[in-house]
């Protein structure tokens, strides 16, 4: 089976960024899309292998650690030794901007376990199999999509700071620690809208005020192909308009 | 009652920094200690009592919603309507370093559960009596006892990282949101080892390499008593020979 | 000449911060006071010496190699082995707004003629001095005054902004090679207007907008006092409804 | 003269980043390469003219406005109305490292110099130009080399690390300014020793401690290429094995 097609994982896959970078990275491998909800990744798995690609699509719960642990299992059955490429993890949890203290615990907590513990579910599924495959002509590549909100606690944000915070901790350390290993590890800020069917009514006053998925995705895919003595571990991506 | 003197609450108080800035703030204060076990916060409230103070311990788990509310429901009761002056929150929670594949999920989330949530319970109950006593001398002070992990995901330190970078986004939007309420919230980074019980044989070449617990206490108080127009929000406190 | 008090010197001396960091200081030194023109030192130096205090004016251009070497030879004299205690650089030089394309090469310079060149020319002259008084029983400051835009670049304002940034810069470094020799060095941000004559007609809707300069004062004498196991190298200062 | 092939120009062209960037942006691009020393540029755009590119050298020294001028003045005449499509400034100056009370007035200055005031010189002239072409396929990009030293003033280094830190605010400053006009601006923080000529006998444990010019070469030009709604103003690039 080591003869398979190389693949990559997407956790987080709806119509926008994680569509994207489906599309973009099944160009070259197999992907495997993972959503809470199948009609999120059913559409795009769908394009994708009518397209002539490979895509599966697993209902996971990223937060949930049986879920995810799962998914991964049946992703072993179906790719078996195909060395994994690279790993998006796109999760971002709902976005909550209230006073603090009408914060319910959940609510708090939900920053965290979307951006902290669900990066930390994935991370250690696939960073075992990424280990196996640092002779790739790229380096296997664990990509976190990050947020502002990772760089500024802002007020009535706490709980989505909070979260993203602890989500590039989480990708530094994994850097630090699995780059010598030959692993790629990166914390992209998405400094902006992006441009998907949710915020297709949010109007500005200039036509490129939102990120377009497609460039969000070609980066991604530049992140992967850099080699071993030229990583990036962070990169900030925002419109040319963007205030920051 | 309201003309019971005003009081601050330290969680997290034990042989170290807890003790010292309980000690501190006892000299004006009085002083409720939380900690999850009596035998840490025992000798400090025996002591401040003694020495013509107040005090009063209370056990509590600062991760657990259930038993921070009635310890708050107990101080309700202890100090009925007099102001809260400041609130220091000093858990930290186990420094775990192990490589990343050999965390258990619950290792990994113990850095998000002192650090992120034990922060949020403690904040959601100190906020809204400080609310009450803005027109204070000293503004009312929330601190957070913070570490150099709040500022760098090292290799092996995922854990504790994603705790205090998380811990370090909160007290941003805390300050953000409250202090145009009149509230001070401050970051506090201790970076470097402090000079407690449990570091007495962690041996250094300069006699002054760790940081004395009594200086950290004179901090907080020094950023307590900063008027309104001069709030520091983030502090850093090192030895003077500790590399950075 | 060894038994006359301890010295400190301030650089750029007004009616706002300096004055009154001269005026807190004068509590406990003699204080030397440098601007380019009398008329900003002549007012605070009398007030001190009046009060029973001991002041002296100089007039130095802080970022002239000469100028600054004339006013410490005669600062030699003056104070002749007396140690000196703290040094405070609160030179800020103009601050310039304009779009980049407008600026003239001796605009654009001005940021770091001020911030950059004048902090070393300063700090060459102290840092000998002070590395005669480590055993002092607060450890030798120096202090830079600095700004927001220290951490930040923002559009318009890149002369203001590489001269700070550039500020921040040398802090750190003076920082890390001189505190293991008992030197203690902060970067000073201070994030808000200062409220002074200058400032007296700018408006805000909040009566407590303004930074109060005997804060900062305040601030500067408590990191002055902080001993060796306690450095604060960094310290921000803002009013509580500053946003940020 | 419209008609004519769009052109790039690099600043600080040797035998390292200067020349891959030169070789990589003279594939779609005539080149101006500049540096002081002709030797440094001559047998990059032999090389480049010899494979059918078009290259042309200037000798100029990027500290001096009248020398960039006269630099910018023949391109001028050289390109005529030709768009500008990308502009890298690559000029670090010498890496000093001394004790501070050992540097001289001119080698602190050293560090300005080069990645202060050159940087402004070469960006007034640059962005007029791309201000005429902002049409372009690629949005207009003006890249910044810079280091580590742009983000930690380490002991020993003042003088590189202000030059460094003035060369981000610069830059964060233009891409506020000229982002929102439709010009890329990106500061480049090339963390480790780059793999040349000079450094060959550098010797590292890891035989990929060192970056290869190519990459960040490859870097710059995935830098240029992205659009408008997705710009990255700051990339750090380190090997993987580097500590950071």
């Amino acid at each position: 089976m080591s003869s398979q097609k190389a693949w990559a994982v997407i956790a987080g896959v709806g119509s926008g960024t994680g569509a994207s970078v489906a599309r973009r990275f099944a160009k070259h491998y197999a992907v495997a899309l993972l959503a809470r909800n199948p009609d999120n990744y059913e559409p795009i798995a769908k394009e994708i292998n009518a397209a002539g690609g490979k895509a599966i699509g697993i209902s996971t719960d990223a937060s949930d650690s049986k879920s995810v642990k799962a998914a991964f299992e049946q992703l072993e059955k179906e790719f078996g030794g195909a060395p994994l490429a690279a790993a998006i993890y796109n999760v971002g949890g709902k976005f909550i901007r209230k006073p603090f203290l009408e914060l319910t615990e959940d609510e708090f907590e939900s920053g965290w376990t979307a951006n902290g513990r669900g990066a930390f579910l994935f991370s250690r599924e696939v960073l075992p199999l990424m280990l196996k495959n640092t002779d790739a002509e790229y380096p296997p590549t664990l990509i976190f999509t990050s947020a502002t909100a990772a760089m500024k606690g802002s007020a009535l944000c706490s709980s989505f700071a909070t979260g993203k915070f602890a989500m590039r901790a989480l990708a530094q350390s994994l850097a630090r620690e699995f780059g010598p290993k030959g692993i790629h590890v990166n914390h992209a800020i998405i400094d902006g809208v992006i441009d998907i069917e949710r915020t297709a009514n949010w109007k500005f006053d200039h036509p490129e005020a939102k990120i377009k998925p497609e460039a969000i995705a070609d980066a991604y895919w530049y992140l992967h192909t850099q080699p071993r003595t030229c990583f990036t571990n962070e990169i900030d991506i925002r419109p040319a308009v963007e205030k920051w």
